[in-house]
Parts: C-alpha cells; sequence; structure tokens
C-alpha cells in the first residue's frame, strides 16, 4: 500500500520537493502582523475559545422538532478534534427528555430494594467517600446508524459516527456504596433510574455493578456537565451508553431484571429470524477515521497523516490496521493510549498521497481478539431493521481531485 | 497518624454510627423534585455549566490594573477540581502582554538562524505533520509566590498555588521540524519568541528541543485556547511555564543563549550569597492537598478523604507522603497517573477526623530520588527576595472547630 511507516515519513519528506509541506523562509516572513503591536486582551475568569474556532460544533438530531427538542442526540465534531480526551462542551448527548435543571443541594441519590440498609446520599456526602480517577469512552448503542442507510450519506464523519465520546471521569466505586449499604445475596440486577422526566431506567447486572462501575461527579476535571449528568451520573465502562444511567436518582437492588419502558424493542437488536437479542451490553471493537474523512479535501497531493480513534467495550486495544485501498492491503498504525481499557485510543499513520483514487478504512483488534467486522458481515448478522451496534469497518474514498466521500467497501 | 488506609475506609465506616455519612432512606425520599415532571433543556452546540457551578472562576492577579490589564495571571481553582486534566476553561495563565487575536490562517511559524534551509510553516502544514498526544502540566516558576509572604495568606489552595494546570496535548515533536530544516551542528541553543506584544522570548536548549519538545496545536482535544497560545506554542514538558512559548512565531537556531529581556533578574534564582542561578528550566517536585484546604470547613468530624495533586518535572512521581500531624508521622498515598513523565498525578488517602486539630501536609518523591523540600530547608537555600521555583512542603492547618487555614509549619 501507499502508507509509509513513521520513521519513512521524514525520508520521504527529504525525498520530495523542498517546501512541499513548509515554505522556505525569508526576511520578509519575519515581519510581524498587527496582533504583534498592539496589547492583547485581559483575563477572564472562564475561558472561551477562539473566534475563528467557533464553527466546530456538535450536530444536533432533533427527531421531534419544536415538541421535544431535548428527546434526541447531539453528535460530536470528531473529524475536527485530536487526542483523546473529548471538550466537555463538545461531548456527545443522548438525550431522552431534555436536560434536567437540578439543585446540587437538593438532589439525592438513594440506594434501596435488597439491601440491609437503604441509604440515601447528598452530594456533599458523596464527595466525602474515596474517590477514583479513570478515562473512559461512551458510545450511544445507536451511533453510527446513520451508515445504514440504503446511500452512504456525505456527511462530516462527526454527523454519522460522533454519537461518542471520551472523558476522564473522577466517582466513586459502585461497589463502595453498596458494600455500605449491605447488597442481600439474591440480589442479581440493579435499576438505575434518572432524574429526567423520562426517568430513563436501565437493568444493570451486579457483576458489572461490582466490577468498574462508578458514580461519577466530575468529568475532564470539573464537575459533570448538566448534559452529561449533573450532579451525579452512574459510569458503566464499556456498556451501551444510555445504561450510564444521567442524573442519577435510585438504585433499587432485585432479583431479575425489571425490563422498564427502555428494555422493549428499544436498545434490543433485531436478527435476521426476526428474533431479537436483549442485554447486548458490551460495544464491540470499533474504529474510524477522523483525517481525512468524508466532506474534507486534500488540498494537493503529498504527505499526509491518517489519523482516527478506536475502542473496544471489552478492554484494550491490541491494533488498529490501517488501509488505503480498500481492505486489499492493511499496515498498522501507531497507538497512543492503548494502555488505558474501554478507553478511546489515537491511531496514527503517515501516508503519501499520490493524486489518485484510494479507499481508506480502519480496523480494530482488541485483547480478547475480538476483531472489527467488514460492513457486509456485520449486515449479514442482523435484521436490516436493526440500528444498534453498528461496529463495522468505515470507508472513506478519496478521488482524483482529492475530495473525500463517504463510500460503502 | 490518624489516617487510615484505603481498605480500611469501608472497615471504618462499619464501625461508626450508621449514616455516618449517608442517610437512611425512606419512602419518602423517592418522591421526585420538580424537575423530574418538567420536561428538560433542549440541545446546545457547544455546551456550558451547571448555573449551580458558575462560582467556580480562575483567580486574577492583575498588577497593572487599568494600565495593563492583561499583563499578569490567573490561578486554577484547584480546590474545586478533581481528577488530573485542568478543564481548558479553567487553565492557568500568565501572560506578559494580553492575549492576542491571531487569525489561524495568517498566522506562520518560522524556522531560521543556524539551518541549512530557513522554513515557515503555515497552520494548515503543520495539521499534515505527524501528531503525537502526551498528558503534561505547565508550572509557572512564579507559583506558590504567595507562599512566601510573611505571614501565611489566608486564601484558598488556587489562589496560592493554582499557577499551574494540567492538559492532554497534541502536537507535532519540535524535532521533526529541526530535521527538516537541517540543524547545523554549531546550533546548541534555540531561541524562541512568542506573536504576543511583547514578544516574550526564551533560549531553549538543544537537547529539550530533541528530547520531548512539543510544537503544540491542541489542548484537550480541541484547538489550543486564545490564552494558551492559539493557534501554536511551544510545549517543553517539565520545564517553568513561561519556556513553553506562547503564540509561537519563531525559532532560531544559535550557538549561545540568546540572553533576551525575559532572562535577566526576571526568570532567575536569588542565592543567600547575593548570587543568582540562571537557567534552572526544571521544575522540582511538588505536591498540594486540594481537598480538604484552606478557606475551606470540614461540616463535622468522620471520614474524609484527603485528595491532592503531584508533580515533578525530572519525569515520574515515585511517591507521594502524607501526613496529617504537622509532618511527625507519614503515610503513603495511593495514585492515579504515575505512569505518564511530567504530568500531575492525583493522590488521595482517607482520612478519619476525630475532631481535634491537625496539619495536613504532603510530599512528592519523584523516581530520580528528588523530594520535595520542607519550607525551612527551601527558604535556606535562596536569599528572601528570591520568588521563584518554591516546591517547598504546604501546610493547611484544621481546627477543632473544622476550620482549615494556611499554615507555615
Amino acid at each position: 500500500m501507499a502508507s509509509v511507516g513513521r520513521r519513512g515519513f521524514l525520508k520521504t519528506l527529504a525525498g520530495m520537493a523542498p517546501a512541499a509541506l513548509a515554505a522556505p523562509a525569508s526576511a520578509q516572513t519575519l515581519a510581524g502582523e498587527e496582533w504583534e503591536r498592539v496589547y492583547g486582551a485581559s483575563f477572564t475568569p472562564y475561558g472561551e475559545r477562539s473566534r475563528f474556532e467557533q464553527g466546530v460544533v456538535r450536530y444536533l438530531n432533533q427527531p421531534y422538532g419544536g415538541l421535544a427538542p431535548g428527546s434526541g442526540a447531539a453528535f460530536s465534531p470528531i473529524e475536527s478534534l485530536e487526542g483523546i480526551i473529548t471538550p466537555s462542551s463538545l461531548h456527545n448527548i443522548r438525550s431522552h427528555s431534555g436536560t434536567p435543571d437540578i439543585d446540587p443541594k437538593r438532589h439525592q441519590l438513594v440506594l434501596h430494594g435488597l439491601v440491609a440498609r437503604p441509604l440515601r446520599f447528598s452530594i456533599e456526602a458523596l464527595s466525602r467517600y474515596p474517590h477514583v480517577t479513570r478515562i473512559h469512552f461512551i458510545e450511544c448503542s445507536g451511533n453510527s446508524n446513520r451508515g445504514l442507510a440504503a446511500q452512504p450519506l456525505q456527511l462530516a464523519a462527526g454527523a454519522i459516527h460522533g454519537n461518542m465520546s471520551c472523558s476522564e471521569w473522577t466517582g466513586i466505586p459502585l461497589r463502595v456504596l453498596l458494600e455500605e449499604a449491605g447488597m442481600q445475596p439474591q440480589a442479581k440486577w440493579i435499576l438505575a433510574e434518572g432524574a429526567d422526566s423520562a426517568h430513563m431506567s436501565r437493568s444493570i447486572p451486579m457483576e458489572k455493578a461490582l466490577d468498574d462501575a462508578l458514580v461519577a461527579l466530575y468529568q475532564n476535571g470539573e464537575r459533570l456537565r448538566p448534559e452529561q449528568g449533573y450532579p451525579v451520573r452512574l459510569l458503566l465502562p464499556g456498556f451501551e451508553g444510555n445504561m450510564s444511567v444521567k442524573w442519577l436518582r435510585r438504585l433499587k437492588l432485585t432479583e431479575e431484571p425489571t425490563y422498564t419502558k427502555d428494555e422493549t424493542s428499544k436498545y434490543t437488536d433485531l436478527l435476521p429470524d426476526g428474533r431479537a437479542l436483549q442485554f447486548t451490553f458490551e460495544m464491540g471493537p470499533k474504529s474510524v477515521i477522523t483525517r481525512p474523512s468524508s466532506t474534507m479535501t486534500l488540498p494537493r497531493p503529498g504527505l499526509y497523516e491518517i489519523s482516527g480513534l478506536a475502542w473496544t467495550g471489552a478492554g484494550r486495544v491490541r491494533k488498529v490496521d490501517v488501509s488505503t485501498d480498500g481492505g486489499a492491503t492493511w499496515s498498522e498504525a501507531s497507538l497512543t493510549g492503548a494502555e488505558r481499557p474501554k478507553a478511546f485510543v489515537r491511531f496514527r499513520l503517515p501516508w503519501e498521497w499520490k493524486g489518485g483514487e484510494a479507499v481508506l478504512q480502519s480496523r480494530t483488534t482488541d485483547e480478547k481478539g475480538n476483531v472489527q467486522p467488514t460492513r457486509r458481515a456485520w449486515l449479514s448478522a442482523y435484521s436490516p431493521g436493526n440500528s444498534y451496534h453498528n461496529n463495522s469497518i468505515v470507508s472513506w474514498a478519496v478521488a482524483a481531485d482529492g475530495s473525500v466521500q463517504h463510500a460503502y467497501a
């Protein structure tokens, strides 16, 4: 394939025409712009972005329009971001009835059901428990269902695959609170309920609650954002996003799953034979190239860096392969963050685009040996009506004029 | 000492009166608040904090008042934050002439001096070079000089020690750009200049430039904030903050240090014998307890978590010891992030406050064996006029009424 190794980048650069990326400098280029000659802006108590960056915004998906504007989703503009952390202001949102305006002094988390001691926790009380900090992704189980349209939608990567994000979360291991309340032995599930008016409710297996579940209070250093569950949310690393119940209000220990209104045809996966899989909690191995990606244009032939995100609900990403010829040949990308389980990993591969057609793909393999499926394999495993857990390989087609389009390959 | 081990937390909790932190739950506590009964807010393109969190702001230090309001510093409110990442909106700022309003389409980075090929880079060109992503702290060399006042200032932790922050940075290894330009063998230093009207300028040793220096374009996932050098800054991990020149405009390779206006009595460390140390680049091993900390009040005796930040310019933090008796006895805290060099580490230790007086301290030891000095040892090493590189142990005194004060111990 046409990609070059990481160490090959400089070598290739050296072999190209001078100033292929950079330009020669002259005395004139040392002259200052006007902002070098005037006094700059004063300090701000809480900073903002540059006015030149304010076009980078979330993609809003409000299917119920004026009736219920807070029901739907907002997708993160992943094609404009870099690294692993999603800025909190650009974190994806999936909300069933809008963002509630919760007073943290009045909010209470109640732990009840099959426990020795039903307990309620104020936010102040929760703040005194032992905290942990971890980086984890959250992905909506419906993410990438826009990739299931009959024809490939010509939208930016974030508008198709941005119903996911990754943050540094700080909170209390759920296990600590459960042990304080005294779990009864027959308690095998937990009903988690939110304080939104939809009362988003999901059944959580006890095994997950005792493993790595968090009751999160902080996101990227500061208190949770309202859209992410302020003042307290559940966080179930690697599980489909809606189970990480936001605005967490109640945890009820039960013997069986509750089969709530949110556990019906919603959040179940329809199979070709008409049956449906329920409680498919774990998000599969997945990746998407964010740069270059659909709706972008490569200005001229030359060296580029292919950059993207990879993740898996099963734990760590073992490797990410990248193809520039639609899957005929693959090269292993370099990874940043691969030591962290259930977190975004940034993959990168230098690539020389010689000006012809190319089809860019990426493929994640995780530490359990799970491999991101081809689009064809994924489609054959589900009914055409299924819109959840689409983790199939994404294709971006580069045309000879440098334009990049979403393609099915 | 009175601290309890991490595993001891639950054991201690179990031995205390029921509901010492949590309260018993009753049927009444299951009734919903009004926000559970009304439709929530709609989506936003770029999110904001809760209205209940808007009191968490930076502490502004503008010594030149109305004359030069952008000259000075803004300190991060570290006592209100958790985890390792500082939210970009609350990142500390040190600026010599305010924040310039730079058009990224016009900004050029020029690489000149002792090179085979002087080069200029547009932001678009830089975006095509190989990127790396790393988490690093930046600390102003003058951080904690408010801890040198004759009497301990009764300010929040951030107003004394918050001239530092930690972000995920993404950018290009400076080495890559230097190799493209072709360093001449006699080039041992680099003059880095900013595009602010102060033209902040520092001499960088070539060894650092070739080691882990970055030309950073992204901060916490999005483009750099203007206050942090938009559209491009230098990042010298572990070195005093002002050397990580913001709004990076020129890099000039030289044989010797340039001894700029910013390398005079400013950013040099005055010794007891009247001599001054110059080019003391590396920030020493340091830590500060952020919770509980000065100006806070413990509401009642019981279990708390002592939480704080530790870091060192030398590489990784090896351990953090915590004392609750003014340094008589120490316990080792648990660490998050200790695998990352030149990044904040979050340390935590559960602590049972029995209601008496206590003096909380923390002490960092780094992987090179450097130990954070006592206040007395640090003071004896410098002239009373020195205001840089104060990495001495910080003391917070808890009174019997639960109030926490800044103390010299």
